[in-house]
């Protein structure tokens, strides 16, 4: 069984919220010129990760937030409306496929049981998926609120998974490598061009075996074969 | 197998969001005396729920974007910031178990498998489940983004349930009532003092048979030692 990562691992997402976040710091530039917005939204979104949890709508919200404090309320209201409005759009954008991902999973899924295993907003993950048009080579989703050791050693339990026969592919270090290794599974990390730091593991937190690294998901075929 | 709804069946849920509307109705009749709040807020919620989906985030974004609509920009930003406490609050808020749940589940859970099938927001969905204490007696979870008959076909074939061993519990009509018992299994209503318009169904559209109506759930054992 092979499991895959949605965001940046087969769709772009990060790409996303990097746009949008240099639309609202210009946007607030032009209120605060001297104001470090990326270190102040990035602080909101951490103060308010274990409220609102991850997703469009929670960083919609930690931008409201930022804007009226950074500007201590200053803000027009129709400046706002526009942070309002760049949610709904990142919301409603079509689900972009990374280069290799279709031709790629169509290949696996004749070989092998192929799982989705991503974290976020429920509504917004099957959105994606659905508009993906990659539903049916799933044999099932997880969607998960966090992932960690505990969630993921849940889905191997649910699913009857032994780990020595799980692959979990994904671009993040600290959510698709770290916790699957640890549980005795392989891992293959395809790095993405923007990575959230909140994503980031230092080199000497990584596991010294169980997870190998390509630039692109058009290796995989070849790196399953060979495990 | 007994299946449970959880907002405004094991925990309050409805009134939390009542409460607010409230407060948000009293905020807005500062501004525009004459507005229909209640009505233009219903509006927004059910615009933007195929964008946001459920849930107090997707709440919390309609109210400000209602508010801003309403007074056409004019409300002051430090209201819209109470706003946003407001949401936070709701999620912040300790789970409120319902009358007589806490000794029905503990009673059921050794004659019973017990599975927790609520929609809505998974971040949130799992901290009120986590925070209510309740999590060891369900032998399963599964937060659906919406309750209609091929997300519950999609937990009976998960799960391999066959709908004639299975009884749901909830108190909406429309998504724990309707697509079960169009399935072939059977429900138990148990109506809460609060219902959100948009989960009513008319009297015509009920199924005749395959559910009953109780007024508590501490009638429940009885209802299934009958079944």
């Amino acid at each position: 069984m092979v499991g895959f990562d949605g965001d940046d691992t087969l769709w772009h997402s990060e790409t996303r919220f990097h746009v949008t976040q240099g639309e609202f710091r210009d946007l607030l530039k032009r209120h605060v010129p001297d104001a470090d917005v990326d270190r102040r939204l990035a602080e909101m979104e951490m103060k308010n990760l274990s409220i609102y949890g991850y997703g469009v709508k929670s960083f919609t919200l930690s931008m409201l937030e930022t804007a009226i404090e950074l500007t201590e309320g200053r803000i027009p209201t129709s400046d706002l409306e526009v942070i309002l409005g760049w949610g709904k759009g990142m919301l409603m954008e079509p689900t972009e496929l990374l280069d290799g991902v279709e031709e790629t999973l169509r290949l696996l899924s004749g070989r092998y049981d192929l799982l989705l295993i991503t974290k976020g907003d429920l509504f917004d993950q099957e959105g994606k998926l659905a508009r993906s048009g990659l539903g049916d080579l799933f044999l099932g989703v997880e969607i998960l609120s966090e992932k960690n050791t505990d969630s993921y050693r849940g889905v191997f339990t649910r699913r009857a998974i032994k780990p020595e026969d799980f692959v979990m592919v994904g671009n993040s270090l600290r959510s698709d490598v770290v916790p699957v290794v640890s549980l005795g599974a392989h891992a293959v990390h395809i790095p993405y061009e923007v990575t959230w730091h909140h994503e980031h593991v230092p080199e000497e937190e990584l596991p010294n075996e169980g997870w190998q690294r390509i630039s692109s998901i058009r290796e995989l075929p070849a790196i399953l074969d060979e495990l």
